[in-house]
């Protein structure tokens, strides 16, 4: 199964033989996450939290049902998950009186409280977030990580004074990202989505995407800037230093497992998966290479390589199966483990351990008495080469043009749009694709002519095809 | 508010005030994890984590909702839950064509992929666990943490080639319970449940309870031997060592947020709660003592004393407001942070810092240079206090009866049963008391007779009013 020529199909494929996820379970586009899934999921979790932690967001976690009610607060909103949501009509025997929502998001659950938590300027700014799984009835064909009719999910959500302040979280959520995806090794653009495809309830939206090797986008989270979007139609105010009654100012910001359904499609390869090191469930798989007269003897030294890596912080696997090392070498491959370790006689009597890159391939030999430091440099080496790597192909997907006649097929485009509706519109309609939107935060030194009408503008575009 | 007196309201007004739910979400029985509340959560579920995953538990996460076909399967089990289960029958604008339940608990999601899961007797055991939410239209009055019907839950479930295989399962499962209830300093009794009050489907059920300052008793999870209960219509099959197939023997176990609701019932007093140091959100609260001319300094010393703290791995708080020191101490006490260290102009120049202890109100002071372990001492000292006292109060919480006509209002009852569901309906009728069960493990030394038919027996029986 090839990356790049059928990417669809090899998606799939790579996610169920690595294990990732089992689609089985009797839910369409509801799918199990097996150990191997979720222990990834969980350290990107644990990014998150950190980053989010160490920015001063208290975590929390509120109830999963809205009722109808609140949910219908906020008209813009409610438009935008009518035909997604799923409704919870009857508990036990009874019908219910008023229906409750399964959290899409959960802007409707938290904000009747906000009103109740916030009082005076001294109460703000409120930042707070949960990870928690959401729930959109998807109607488009699914497909594991990307398109889930249950989603893995965190989102924070904050209160401000002013509209300046919650500009100012926006920007720490984009440094928050940054912290983020360089631990898992992905590439991605900021861009304001169109006043038409922004959130339903937002004053303006940041997408998060990445390609794909196909050259769509995968939109794996967003900021969004409400203004007093919100606070207005749920009474959220606070009384400033001079006893006047004013409406907060919101953001939010989430990602969700997409996050995970990028990385597989940035980084693996024909063989399977590569798994960026920080998130990979073993980092090292240690596989023994046993002869007829050494095999305890070399079991041994695995045992005691493997606690050594562990004492060391290493997430390391013994693979002490009774089969062949070339089976083991070929399952570790799906997996996308980064690095294999083997040890054979020659190498404890030399004090070696072989090692084997999952990313280039690349072999070599690493000291037994300084090995806990020889792995971690080599993880990290792994990291830093699949990040660039990313960014490399990242920049080669993208393509400028300047007209119509020339659009390439597999490409994210660059161009000049003047930003109206109407050539936006006239150019997602000729195109089949969608714009993306301007460059977040805004990018200088361009100069380009709006593709439809020919207007100058100093701000490019990007476009593409999506997921 | 006394906490002896009326202990229902004590509980409400104690978790209210501390900050630990909020129960005005607009849906009665689903209150909001506050920041407090949740970190404490959260740390129990780490050391349920820690121990599930030292005794080779994977974990998983399942979707949440199950078609009621699955659901159906087993007829006893969707009997026990019938009538207290929230149905989501509707998703965007359609109706759907099967019903969907919220899981109530998940053997009947999981079990489908079980059976694809296991094939031969090497893919046993199975041992996974995840820790979710769950969901029961509870109709009795709700309280938050122990009686609400959206539950933060973890539940362990386990596949075996044997029913002998399956009970050493459960010798596990209470050794988990074991090691996680000392870290929370909670005392329990283990009992075999009634058949009648078995969990629908269970071969038997081992219930864990705690008693509360009134007297009742609360359960806070339980292990269930199932044997092939479940297997047989789930079709759970494996093929053993000699090519026949068999039914896998199972296990479960969870416990809910129900063991916070213990906590505090337990460990706390008029003044508020007191949190056990491991689980505290903050262990220990620093309150600068600030005089007119040494405030920048002494607010600098306590800077640098939570940083020495924090790099000794403990939790700490500098509470900086701007209020009187008694002030502090009042909201403190009431969120239970174990340990309240006074630093003062006097204290610098002594180089020490004055410490309160929250359980027992000790006084006293501990050198700074050697703060870390001083304060880590301490809190490990509250740890068997509490632990220790809980025991105490427990036991004296038990009052042995030979007759129906002298049963104590607030004690749980040890008397004698011959066992037979006949005379077990009389107590509990005559009484309007639950019987909790035999004890588990077996214990020996007992010499009693049943209450009612007067029949000897070598086991007591535990029975209780319950919360």
């Amino acid at each position: 199964m090839e990356k790049e020529d059928n990417f669809s199909d090899w998606y799939l494929e790579i996610v169920e033989k690595a294990g990732m996820s089992d689609k089985r379970y009797p839910i369409k586009g509801m799918n199990v996450w097996t150990p191997y899934g979720w222990k990834a999921m969980k350290h990107i979790d644990e990014f998150i939290r950190k980053e989010l932690d160490a920015t001063g967001h208290d975590e929390v976690c509120f109830p999963l049902m809205i009722p109808e009610t609140e949910f219908k607060k906020e008209k813009d909103h409610i438009k935008g998950f009518d035909s997604e949501v799923y409704w919870v009509t009857h508990a036990g025997l009874n019908e219910l009186d008023v229906r409750l929502v399964l959290r899409p998001t959960s802007e409707t659950a938290m904000y009747p409280m906000f009103a109740l938590w916030i009082r005076s300027h001294q109460d703000l700014p409120l930042k707070i977030y949960q990870i928690v799984n959401v729930f959109r009835y998807e109607t488009k064909q699914t497909r594991a990580f990307m398109r889930v009719r249950e989603i893995h999910f965190f989102e924070s959500h904050t209160c401000h004074v002013s509209e300046e302040d919650a500009q100012r979280q926006i920007e720490e959520d984009t440094e928050i990202l940054s912290k983020v995806a360089k631990r898992l090794c992905l590439p991605y653009f900021l861009s304001v989505r169109t006043e038409w495809d922004k959130f339903p309830g937002a004053y303006y939206t940041v997408g998060i995407d990445t390609v794909m090797p196909n050259g769509k986008t995968l939109q794996m989270g967003s900021i969004h800037h409400y203004r007093t979007n919100f606070s207005i139609p749920y009474e959220i105010t606070y009384e400033d230093d001079k006893g006047e009654h004013k409406h907060v100012h919101q953001t939010t910001y989430g990602m969700s497992e997409r996050l995970l359904g990028g990385i597989i499609g940035v980084h693996s390869d024909d063989k399977g998966l590569i798994m960026p090191p920080d998130i990979a469930p073993f980092q090292a798989v240690i596989i023994p290479i046993q002869s007829k007269d050494n095999g305890a003897m070399v079991a041994e030294a695995a045992r005691s390589l493997a606690s050594k890596l562990t004492e060391h912080g290493i997430r390391v696997k013994v693979d002490d199966r009774d089969i062949r090392p070339g089976s083991k070498y070929y399952d570790w491959e799906i997996k996308g483990v980064p690095l294999r370790l083997e040890l054979g006689g020659r190498d404890i009597d030399n004090k070696v351990v072989t090692f084997a890159r999952r990313d280039t391939g690349e072999k070599g030999t690493i000291d037994i008495s300084t090995v806990g430091s020889g792995v971690d440099l080599i993880l990290k080496m792994i990291s830093s080469t699949l990040l660039e790597r990313a960014k490399k192909i990242q920049m080669s997907r993208v393509s400028e043009i300047s007209s119509l006649d020339d659009i390439p097929e597999d490409k994210v485009l660059k161009l000049g749009w003047c930003g109206c509706e109407e050539c936006g519109h006239a150019f997602e309609d000729k195109t089949e694709m969608k714009i993306l939107g301007k460059p977040y935060p805004k990018e200088k030194g361009y100069k380009g002519k709006c593709i439809i009408c020919g207007k100058e503008t100093d701000e490019y575009t990007l476009a593409a095809r999506t997921m």
